[in-house]
């Protein structure tokens, strides 16, 4: 994805570059097996309308078109240049582009900034100031074209470009790999019969990149939902900000992410020169925006095209949790029980039928004796065609349904069966989606289930998930927003009070104490301590806090206090305080000779509990991330934690929490009392709304651990905020 | 799967019943579209050469051919008959076919046990008696018949065989489903250009079941995969048993399993009456027998088909782990990228080149620079159709592959490419896989290669998964076999004296004592613990096994000693020993008034530890399953276990220990000494050969816990042995 920090072009004004009504193509062969012979081919044989000038000075024509030697003798306007040739020509042949009126340069020639090498990079920059310079916005260099498939403007030398006749869909793809958007997913979504409103192959991204076009593609009236192939986010705020555009928009995003494992991330690194961050930051960020993340090229067409399909039909609006509300049926046990295990790994469930379906099932399907949802019909739809519709109007009209997913397999023809689909979905505001895990010899229905809004899948498996997706995509999108602000504004100023007093100096990081301080403010609750001067205050301080007790020295310079020697825990009387305290001065005053400014602290002894983990962190990719754990084998082990995007409000922290492998432990599991997690999702809401104020100074939040007692007993055993000492991003 | 307890038939008898040279159809309908009207005209279309008997009183002809009264009518030999009339008619219809020789029953009509009452029930069992008295064995009743591909006998009411001319294949397929196995699989596979040698559905498997034509399979020549639709195992012993025999044909077995998940359970319980098992299990089971366990319909039949191919071509044998030896090659980096991402995912390892390797990419293919694996060739391949088999050719070369998967996208033509992939994988013994993510538009590139013995795939996911799939199956079948024989024969005597000496009343456990024992027997380290007769012995005891001490009532009929109070832990003196002991006599003594049964034990204190639990359970379906987990969260919250059926290896040991998700706990994480595994691997051989060679009477063995203190210190803290009281399996 795109280089940061270029201005970010306005999401409108690019319709008008993506649909020129004439093309100049630089460097057009008149060899079409050619790379540079396809693109003049490839716009006639997708019906571009408008005027096609090839520029080779060797030609006369090519595919029947006049040849211009050079741009300067074009006498009409351009409003795209296609440019096929060396890099070093560049100067000579995009001479004029500007008195042609061209806007948009697409750049097919690779040569550039993909070598990898110095000379790439400088190539590059002068082709982006020239291509400015001459009014023009690019796209590549090494790509290879965009098809606006809604205007039949299709202006590349992609192979699969060869499909006779390609039908307009609803997905907007933008994919910098051109083998994957433009000769994979194009070849396999159009065996499939699904279409595109426009691809868009963003190559090496010097100028628009894939946010751009993304952003297009939300403000594009054509197209439904937003395809993307990822395979690192090198502009993660503006990736951040697009997702909010789309969501205001109500369009669905859909990527397909590559650069997973250790492997993956060496090789998206080495194709596109960036390196993909956390796959667990990114998995959250999908989470927390309703983006479906899926990961292989099947998978992102098809669930892509179910969900244009179902704004199409405007069900997208609805404010239910749909994957809570499923039905299925069939004809065959094996289907359902095959459908029933995926549906249960997805999460997704059935809910008993009422009694007034249990009613019409008997009625309207001759059922009798018990029937369960999933329903298994057995055989006796078979002969009887109209029984698939009869079937799906029963199981619609129940209260607990909102997706419906009639299960067919093998016969001459569905016709009738799917016919019936269609209408009854289209009389309904609910969700049907058919699972054809077989065929026809007969009619068209397939035909009419592609050209439908009513989604299809083959594979039980891929059905699931899909309708897992839409429900991640239904409940963030149609719940209701809670505002994220801080209910205490005096907590945070003083937070930010205390930060900035830490920070005036030249130090990295803030004392336990100090930090304690700024998360106190922000309400989480502290171990009862003081500060003792002398071995005196220190046990009239621990007779105060009562025994046993917990002595600590504390030095802005003594990072690592165990190593140091000035930690004593569990002391049980006033010797063994005065004991410590003057260990504890003595070993401070020895590192630190002459220095004055260690303390020591006098701190309660906390009883057992569960250790938690909170924190915030910064992702090379996304920044600032609130994490929690669980402390010991399942953080340290298990890598079991839960992450975050602030701000984020208390709903979307409770379902943080509830995203933890081992959340039965903060539920009471093995006895223990369970743990307020709206008091912990309280602190998560906290601790994201002030890192987002303080950007500028935090750089990390290690809350660890968090000692939760059971209910709303918590405490703050050990905390560190690291500042900040970058520049603010 | 089938019902137990039937006499399994020799699989090569069952050859003859399914290559009938003349068939009768009782029940035959002249009407093609209802499902008795299809079967004479699916086997006229699939190319029977035999005779056809239509039965039917009511028709001269169905399809052209003489249509006969009844069974007495026919004057001819008759080897099968398919019955389609109604249950009740059967008397009738059925007399006489001893008279014809008919030795194979088809019953395509339902209405028998599947109705879930007693008539239906009674009708089957006097269905297969009478077959049994006329000479038949049954498949059926409520199936839909079975088809011999390779001989061209395809005896099926399925919808899908009006497939006009399906060539046969490699794969053996039994489906208790036909809606799974005759419709779904088949549709699909056929449509994926994929064959088999027979499918045979079994329906209520009243006589012939699953495990009998899945070992009829094994010893078809023509088959070189078996793959089995299963949801619920009925017999768990057959099913293993097939599975020995299976491997050592060397035929891999593929299956589709559902029933997987609580709901799927039900389903799969409503349609076959079989409750199917732990999935945990059945996954181990799959595991240790280097069975490939797949979840959905296309993942199923491509894995088979892979296996297949892979057979036929000899390329099974290799005495290697392939998924540790992969490499890959492509134009485009974005699918390198996202095959690395799937194949790390499947735990598939890709080495770096040798030297040679470098060398010859070099100067066979014009590279300049790094290079790693997986191979990111750029473009440079386009236009030069010889490159791809030039590629892999070097590739192969290389000492660390075994399996290579070149990766194709979108092109006119890949004719010459895909010719020398099959070129060079029929001149290596090691294994091409082809990933085509896309297509093409000329050629013959895809019926090449799946008339080849060359895999291909479509998607990343799924060649990867194969590719993990292979490897388990190459892993298990190739390695070492070592024998799982007990060293310790004076061990297991004497273990099985005290297990039998205890079982002799009434008792259905072991004392604590006792296990141990029995444990220690086996080779199990103990804790040092002495009975002690009085307080003055205890306190002698204690200062022998050096303080701190524990002290344990112990009496045959008190199972729960710490809720009787007579559990002493971490006595520190003689005093403390000597009043436990008071008490822990005291207590014993007014629960079991008059009682002397009653002793006291004497143990050391054991250090912290890492608590293992090992043990043996018995599974519903499978019997004796030997069990290791780490205890705490791990298996109480996390379920972390990892099983293996008895007897098995060391090495399998090892690897049971292995997946464990705990294990870099035991390995050393988090500052601990790593536990000497193998030392943990020897007592799981120990603790499966004792219970395979005492099946007669442990129902459980409870480790609990076992507790590593690092190296092989190992110490037995707890041990609960359940007898079996029920009669010997």
């Amino acid at each position: 994805m795109a280089a940061a920090k270029h201005e970010r072009v306005p999401a409108a004004s690019l319709a008008e570059l993506f649909s020129p009504k004439s093309i100049a193509v630089i460097g057009a062969s008149s060899n079409p097996t050619r790379f540079t012979g396809k693109i003049i081919p490839t716009l006639l044989r997708q019906g571009f309308k408008g005027s096609i000038y090839p520029v080779n000075a060797k030609s006369a024509e090519i595919a029947g078109i006049k040849c211009y030697p050079d741009l300067a003798a074009i006498p009409d306007q351009v409003d795209c240049i296609v440019y096929a040739l060396a890099p070093e020509q560049m100067h000579t042949a995009l001479r004029g582009a500007n008195r042609l009126g061209a806007k948009l340069l697409v750049v097919a020639s690779a040569g550039f900034a993909e070598r990898g090498d110095e000379e790439g990079k400088r190539l590059q920059q002068e082709l982006v100031a020239l291509a400015h310079q001459q009014g023009m916005r690019v796209i590549g260099p090494n790509c290879i074209g965009f098809a606006n498939f809604a205007d039949h403007i299709c202006a590349t030398a992609a192979a699969a470009m060869d499909w006779p006749d390609i039908q307009p869909g609803r997905i907007g793809l933008v994919s910098q790999s051109g083998g994957l958007g433009f000769a994979t997913v194009l070849f396999n979504a159009l065996e499939e019969g699904i279409g595109f409103s426009h691809v868009v192959t963003t190559g090496n991204e010097a100028d628009l990149d894939t946010i751009d076009i993304a952003r297009f593609l939300v403000n594009d009236a054509r197209t439904d939902v937003i395809a993307i192939t990822i395979e690192a986010v090198r502009d993660p705020q503006g990736f951040i900000e697009f997702l909010r555009y789309a969501r205001e928009a109500g369009k669905p995003v859909v990527v397909l992410k590559s650069g997973r494992t250790d492997l993956g991330k060496v090789m998206a690194a080495s194709h596109t020169g960036a390196l993909a961050g956390s796959a667990e930051v990114f998995e959250a960020v999908c989470r927390q925006f309703g983006v479906t993340c899926t990961h292989d090229v099947d998978e992102f067409y098809q669930i892509a095209a179910m969900f244009g399909k179902l704004r199409a039909a405007g069900k997208l609006k609805r404010p239910v949790a749909p994957g809570s509300k499923c039905t299925a049926f069939s004809i065959s046990g094996g289907h359902i029980g095959l459908f029933a295990d995926h549906a249960s790994t997805h999460g997704l469930q059935f809910a008993p039928f009422s009694v007034n379906t249990m009613a019409a099932i008997e009625r309207e399907l001759g059922f009798s004796g018990n029937f369960q949802n999933p329903l298994d019909t057995t055989a006796r739809a078979i002969g009887d065609d109209a029984f698939w519709g009869r079937c799906l109007k029963v199981l619609l009209e129940d209260e607990s349904v909102e997706v419906a997913v009639p299960i067919i397999t093998v016969a001459r023809s569905y016709d009738r069966a799917i016919e019936d689909f269609i209408a009854l979905a289209g009389q309904s505001e609910k969700i049907v989606t058919v699972l054809w895990a077989g065929g026809s010899f007969e009619g068209n229905g397939m035909r009419l289930l592609r050209e439908s809004t009513v989604p299809v899948f083959r594979t039980a498996a891929r059905a699931a998930a899909a309708i897992e997706a839409l429900d991640r995509y239904c409940t963030v999108q149609n719940r209701i927003q809670q505002p994220a602000t801080t209910r205490n504004a005096d907590g945070m100023d003083k937070a930010r009070a205390i930060l900035c007093a830490a920070a005036d100096g030249a130090r990295s990081s803030l004392t336990e104490r100090e930090s304690k301080e700024v998360l106190t403010a922000l309400g989480f609750p502290a171990t009862r301590e003081r500060v003792a001067s002398s071995a005196a205050e220190a046990v009239a301080a621990a007779q105060d806090i009562g025994f046993p007790i917990a002595l600590k020295g504390e030095h802005p310079d003594i990072l690592h206090k165990s190593e140091a020697g000035i930690v004593f825990l569990n002391l049980q009387d006033q010797d063994a305080v005065a004991d410590a305290y003057a260990t504890i001065v003595e070993r401070m005053l020895r590192a630190m000779p002459g220095d004055k400014r260690g303390r020591v602290l006098v701190q309660e002894m906390l009883p057992q509990g569960t250790e938690l983990i909170l924190g915030v962190t910064r992702d090379p990719e996304f920044g600032l991330v609130v994490l929690c754990g669980i402390g010991g084998i399942f953080v340290e082990i298990l890598n079991d934690v839960s992450m975050r995007l602030p701000p984020f409000s208390h709903d979307e922290a409770l379902r943080m929490i509830g995203e933890l492998r081992g959340i039965k432990i903060l539920q009471g599991a093995r006895g223990r009392e369970p743990v307020d997690l709206g008091r912990v999702a309280e602190l998560l809401v906290a601790l994201g709304d002030f890192a987002v104020a303080n950007r500028d100074l935090v750089k990390e939040i290690d809350i660890n651990p968090l000692i939760a007692m059971g209910g709303d007993r918590l405490n703050m055993a050990d905390a560190l905020l690291v500042l900040n000492r970058e520049p603010a991003p």
